[in-house]
């Protein structure tokens, strides 16, 4: 017998929740310094843990996040977050979104930045085929490319998706390159991960499982990079080209970012959702690298999406 | 006999480039350093002048751009732009519009930065009402509150108005303050200005003198800010709330200003249209001014505009 609905959204907010805890743990291990907790509450419904570490010896700006939330939504907010099946009719529609969100912005610009985010979500009547699905992506940022480092990332990723179908990850990391993509700029944001994008074409009880699977690889997908990474020397130079590259993330979220939008039009905690954009980022005008340099070099990844696994 | 609606974009036209040469020329002027100039074309038709001057001795990044475009737009972009009565039907909407565009980033944080744009468009037949328009907007975006700054930026702005009709000056500096806001901060992006939005109600002669009258005072309403200000000493302190103050000043331009949506959506030239954006920007998590700090009292007239004159 299927669990219920209920059943699902409470294993699935302990599972994320858990994996909150697991991964401030590991990055204060390795930072030496701690997050700091805000727990808040949302006027319309639910709320939600955002941690944040800020100047610390290796992370720059890191936030794990879990909120659980639920109310009506209107069509238009329904929409811009891309949940559901989109049939919606009127402007009161019952929602209900448990989710995790992680942003690492490190000091050291030979470490990544990367972000995940997972959830479950159900909409409408939560019932009819459509009306609750598991999504989720994870991606790494680079700003100079070390070809173990993606291969890494993508190779966890890939594992933990293969467990379930061997067709996963490569349409996952498809839509993850098409999703994490600047057309104005024609560049993408970063060498890439993976994208769930609102499944329920499968059973409950293996999506929960799968995202879980995707969700736990995190930790080993990254961590490794930040260790072989976070103390090698660095200039000034590589500074203002990191400055640079976040400033194409800041261009990202605010502009094409559906998570980012959404959180804005239904009136989320604003620090929460804002917590994605760097400390600090850049906007030199016309900065190109210089032919056959190292930042010329990530820019030809960023511009042709590689397969790494 | 009223000037042809060719005779109207040639003067406009020959208005802002010599307004080009002469704000350029007093900025180089005070700054030490020159301009950078790129002429560009627009592969659907028209092009551009795009003057940068970066990491100058007062002007961290000030960039000050004329541009005549013409074409056809999608109703879509042309819906974006905010132009003309927006009755359109169909795809192909012939448009023209000639425009200077200026943003000054300061090195100092106590010189406030400051945007100009002022245009002449047309759009669909261009001689039925509402086809072709004058706009404009100027605003003041301090880091710390001098008032005898903000006075003087809307003092000369408002004289500019007034010798055309004293009605003006009250609602484009209300426009203004409407336009340049973050709903999701609930704050102003700076402390106003004026915002001339699509002016086809008068003759086309009387509105090409006010929008000549408007633009041209912006150098005597700025450039003794900059005088007066550009050699107080100031910390990493005033550097870092400048960064955080630059961070929203990014999420306007990014988030909600039409002008950059409309010139993403046309295929613009991306480094012209986002050269707006600050050379150096930051977002910590959190952060707040103290009680009855100095950067507390800018957050009150950001969170309340004043009248100022």
């Amino acid at each position: 017998m299927p669990l219920t609905n209920e059943a699902v959204r409470t294993r699935t907010e302990t599972m994320l929740q858990s994996l909150q805890n697991t991964i401030c743990q590991s990055l204060e291990t390795i930072d030496g310094t701690n997050f700091h907790e805000e727990i808040w509450t949302r006027a319309g419904g639910g709320g939600g843990i955002t941690r944040v570490l800020q100047n610390g010896n290796v992370f720059e700006k890191a936030g794990v996040s879990t909120s659980t939330i639920s109310g009506l939504l209107s069509k238009d907010a329904a929409q811009t977050a891309g949940i559901g099946n989109g049939n919606f009719t009127g402007d009161n529609i019952p929602f209900f979104i448990t989710s995790i969100s992680l942003i690492i912005h490190p000091h050291n610009p030979f470490v990544p930045s990367t972000h995940a985010h997972y959830r479950y979500s159900e909409q409408g009547d939560s019932t009819t085929p459509g009306s609750w699905s598991f999504s989720g992506s994870a991606d790494l940022t680079p700003y100079y490319l070390f070809e173990e480092d993606a291969i890494n990332f993508h190779r966890l990723h890939k594992e933990a998706c293969d467990r379930y179908n061997p067709a996963f990850y490569p349409r996952f990391k498809q839509a993850c390159d098409e999703y994490f993509y600047l057309p104005h700029r024609k560049e993408h944001r970063g060498i890439g991960g993976i994208f769930l994008g609102n499944l329920n074409e499968y059973d409950s009880d293996m999506l929960y499982a799968l995202t879980t699977s995707c969700a736990t690889a995190f930790l080993p997908a990254y961590l490794p990079i930040v260790e072989r990474r976070k103390d090698l020397p660095f200039t000034e130079q590589h500074q203002r080209w990191q400055r640079q590259r976040r400033g194409r993330y800041v261009e990202f979220n605010l502009t094409y970012d559906r998570g980012t939008a959404f959180g804005l039009k239904t009136g989320g905690r604003v620090e929460s959702i804002l917590m994605s954009l760097p400390p600090v980022a850049g906007w030199e005008y016309d900065y190109h690298p210089e032919a056959s340099s190292e930042e010329a070099r990530l820019m030809e990844v960023l511009q042709k999406p590689r397969q790494w696994v």
